[in-house]
C-alpha cells in the first residue's frame, strides 16, 4: 500500500522554505512484535522540529537529508500488536510526517486519547495537546504563577502563547503579551484576556514598551522567543522574577548564530530563578492539565486557535509559513485522506 | 577625635586604579538614640563593591564622588545607644571605609559575632564571614549539591570560590576549579581538595577543557565570573544541571559594556535552572553555616585563604590588585590602630 512520506531535501539556511522538503512514495510497513500501524490523521507543527533539520544532533537526533520529519501527530489505530492498544483506537505520539507510521512503546509522547465527540479532533493536536499541555505546566509546575501577578509572555498569539495567554489570565494573573504584528495584538488583548500587548516589530525600544506595560516590574516570563526579547525581560523582572525557559524560537532559524544575551547580570542582583523545561519530563502533570482545559474549552473560556493546512503535500510550505512568523495560533497539517479509507 | 576616611575620588574606568580613591580627614561622629559607635577593625574587600563605584543604581545607592567607600567590616563596639549592642561586643556589619562608623538597626548584614579566642578574628570577615556564608548558602540552597555530583567552580582561588571548593569536596562532590593563573591551579588541587583546575586564561578552548575535566557533564556550576566561563559551562551542563548565579565579576570591571551570552539555548535544550542569589536573603540559614564551618576550620578540614593588606591607606590599592586579579583567597584590610587605641 502507497505511504506518502515528507523527506529533508536540504538543510535550510534561516527559514526553512518549502523547497527545503520533498513528498516521497514508499510503501506501508508491516508492524512487527510490540508495534502497531497508525493512520495519522493531523499533524502538530511545531518550532522544535526546526532544531532537528541542522543536522547538529540536539535533544533529540538530527533528521537526515532525505530522511522523513518528524513530528507528533493525531493518529488511528490500523492494526496492533502492541499491549494496551487495539485497532480503532486514538492516539498521540511523535510519528513522522507520512500517511501511515509504525508506532510502539518507545515512541515519544506517546498516549492514547479519549476524543470527545463535542470537540474537534484536531484540537488534540495542540491547545488540547502538547501545546497547551506545555502553556499549563510552564505557568504552574516551573513558573508557580500566582493570581494577582504579572505575566509577561512572548510570541502570544503563537500556538504555546495563545493558550499560556488565557490560562494566566484564568489564574487572575495580569497578562501582558508579546507579539509580531499588530493583528496579534489585537486578538490578544480583545479575544485571549491580555490586557496589554507590545509588538516588538514597531515598539522601539523593547525595554521601555515592557516598562511601559509593566510599571511594578514582571513577575513571572513565558519564554517563547529568547534572543532579544529575552534580554529585554531580564532588564523588566521584579526581584525574585521567574523566567519561563519553553523556547527560543527566534534563534531556531540560525542556531549556529544565537542572538547574544547582554543582561544576565540581573539573575544574580535580582535574584532571578530561569528553569528551562521539555514536556516530555513532565507527563506525570498532563492528565489535571488536560482535565482542567477540556473544562475551559467546553466552557467557552478558552479559544483553541487554529491555523489548518489541508493536505500532506503542503506540510512543508506550512512549516516555513509558521517559521517566518506568518501564522496566528496552532499550525496543524490535516491529512488528505484518500477515498478508500474510511475512518 | 580624628576618623581617616576612603572616599570615593573618580569614577574608575575599568579595572579601578589606587588613585580612584581618596584617603580624608574628618572626625568621628556622637552616636545618636538607636547608634553606636563602632571601631572598624578588618574590612572585607568584595567584589560587589565595584557595581557601586559607576554612579548607577544597583541593588544598593551608588556611592558619590567623594562620598566613603562602603563595604563589610568586622568591627569593635565603643559605645552604644542601641538596644542589644553594649561597648565591647565584637559586629559584623555593612560600614565605610573609614576608623570610626556609625551604625544602627539598619545597618546591611549587622550581626553581633562571638568570636572564638583560637580563631583569628580576620576570619570572620571572609571565610567565617559573607565569604564562607555565601559559598555554603549557595552550594546547600541553591545548588542543592549531592554527594557524588560534578561541581564546577568559578574563581575557585578566590574568597568565595577556595571556601565553595573546600565545601563541595567536604560534600563528596567532585570538584573542578577555572582559576586565572597556573598559581592559583596547583592551589587548588594541592591544598583545596579539587579534583582538577583549568588555567581558562592558558587552557585554550574553555568548552572543550571543561568537557575534558568533567566527560560526563557538570551537574553544578558556581559561578562567580559570568561572560565567557558561563557561556562556556553552558555548554557542559548535563540534563537538569543547576547555575548558581553568585557573582559575574568578569563583568563587574565594564558594566556597560557585558559579555554577551551566546548559549542560552542550553537552559531548555537541558532543562537547566539558574538561580541567583544574595547572602541578604538568606540570613536565616546563616546560623547553621557558621556552625558547620566553625567546624571544619577547627579541625582544619578548612584552610582560610587571607590577603592581608595592612592599613587603611592602602585600601585603595589592595582593591585594584583584588579586582586585577592578582591575588588569592581573601582580601581583607586590616586597620592600622593608633597607639592610643586599646582594645
Amino acid at each position: 500500500m502507497l505511504n506518502r512520506q515528507v523527506v529533508l531535501k536540504s538543510y535550510p539556511t534561516g527559514v526553512p522554505l518549502p523547497e527545503d522538503f520533498e513528498l516521497i512514495e514508499t510503501s506501508v510497513a508491516e508492524p512487527g512484535e510490540g508495534q502497531m500501524l497508525v493512520r495519522n490523521l493531523f499533524f502538530s507543527l511545531e518550532a522544535a522540529i526546526r532544531s532537528w533539520l541542522d543536522g547538529i544532533a540536539n535533544y533529540f537526533e538530527p533528521i537526515p537529508l532525505g530522511g522523513a520529519i518528524r513530528g507528533p501527530s493525531v493518529a488511528k489505530v490500523i492494526s496492533s500488536h502492541l499491549d494496551g492498544f487495539e485497532s480503532g483506537d486514538i492516539i498521540f505520539g511523535l510519528h513522522h510526517w507520512e500517511d501511515y507510521s509504525l508506532s510502539d512503546a518507545n515512541t515519544a509522547l506517546l498516549s492514547k486519547l479519549s476524543p470527545e465527540p463535542d470537540i474537534p479532533l484536531s484540537y488534540y493536536s495542540g491547545g488540547l495537546g502538547g501545546s497547551g499541555h506545555t502553556a499549563y505546566v510552564g505557568l504552574h509546575e516551573i513558573g508557580k504563577i500566582q493570581a494577582g501577578e504579572t505575566v509577561l509572555i512572548s510570541a502570544a498569539a503563537g500556538a504555546t502563547g495563545s493558550m499560556a495567554t488565557q490560562i494566566a489570565n484564568l489564574r487572575g494573573c495580569k497578562v501582558v503579551g508579546v507579539v509580531g504584528g499588530d493583528d496579534k495584538a489585537t486578538l490578544i488583548t480583545q479575544t485571549l484576556g491580555a490586557s496589554a500587548a507590545i509588538n516588538y516589530k514597531s515598539c522601539g525600544d523593547l525595554k521601555t514598551a515592557i516598562t511601559d506595560a509593566c510599571p511594578e516590574g514582571v513577575d513571572v516570563y513565558f519564554d517563547n522567543v529568547g534572543g532579544n526579547t529575552l534580554d529585554a525581560a531580564l532588564q523588566c523582572m521584579k526581584t525574585f522574577g521567574r523566567v519561563i525557559g519553553c523556547g527560543m524560537i527566534s534563534d531556531y532559524n540560525h542556531q549556529d548564530n544565537p542572538t547574544p544575551i547582554y543582561n544576565m547580570w540581573k539573575l544574580v542582583e535580582r535574584e532571578l530563578t530561569m528553569k528551562g523545561f521539555l514536556l516530555y519530563t513532565y507527563m506525570d502533570k498532563v492528565p489535571a492539565a488536560s482535565q482542567q482545559l477540556h473544562e475551559w474549552v467546553r466552557s467557552g473560556e478558552i479559544k483553541i486557535l487554529e491555523n489548518i493546512t489541508q493536505g500532506l503535500p503542503n506540510a512543508g510550505w506550512a512549516y516555513s509559513e509558521m517559521m517566518r512568523g506568518a501564522t496566528i495560533g496552532k499550525n496543524v497539517v490535516a491529512m488528505d485522506l484518500r477515498p478508500e479509507e474510511s475512518l
